[in-house]
């Protein structure tokens, strides 16, 4: 069955969740929007292009900073209103200059800093 | 610094996206929501606890099916504004009977089933 990205569940701005995995390891890097145009562009260009919602644009992943998601696999949820893609990470997925966005860990009620920015 | 539910950034609906992690071997398994309560709920008892959009009520992950999360451990994001859980996963994840909710990928444009129902 051929996909169509206008058959996805968007919410009432138009938008999915996608979690962004490695490829290689399975790390979760982080979690970010995709309109339809935007997945369109995610797997018309292979590079991993999100929805801003703070920009309110697209947001090619990396094109500032250089460290771009490469797409190796998109996948669907059983609902079709979330998105999985695996990819291939340069540098840091994390604004912070952390490996991912999930650093922080719940430990005994403390919030915990599991992984510290790289180059530091 | 202690963890304070009330404290992360929750949507107009008073929700939070929580991505579902298996704590052995890093398959994501879904994506579900959570209040400021379900997160309470989530780390006081053990047992994964979402919201369910559709019953709008709290939903402890396995109740009926039996196919429980047990946390391993909470991670927050960057924004504070995404969850991800490592669970020990007891049965499939997916209400269609399969390990994950992502067993459709997208492949030169066709949607691919991945993952057949367990007991299949």
């Amino acid at each position: 069955m051929s996909f169509d990205p206008d058959a996805l569940c968007y919410d009432d701005r138009g938008l999915v969740p996608v979690i962004a995995q490695d490829a290689e390891d399975g790390t979760v890097l982080m979690l970010a929007w995709m309109t339809a145009e935007a997945v369109r562009r995610t797997l018309d260009t292979g590079r991993v292009t999100y929805w801003s919602r703070s920009r309110q644009a697209f947001w090619v992943k990396g094109e500032t900073s250089g460290h771009v998601q490469e797409l190796v696999e998109m996948r669907v949820d059983c609902d079709s209103d979330c998105l999985l893609v695996l990819v291939r990470q340069t540098g840091p997925a994390c604004h912070t200059n952390r490996r991912s966005c999930f650093y922080t860990a719940v430990r005994d009620g403390v919030a915990v800093e599991i992984i510290t920015p790289e180059g530091t």
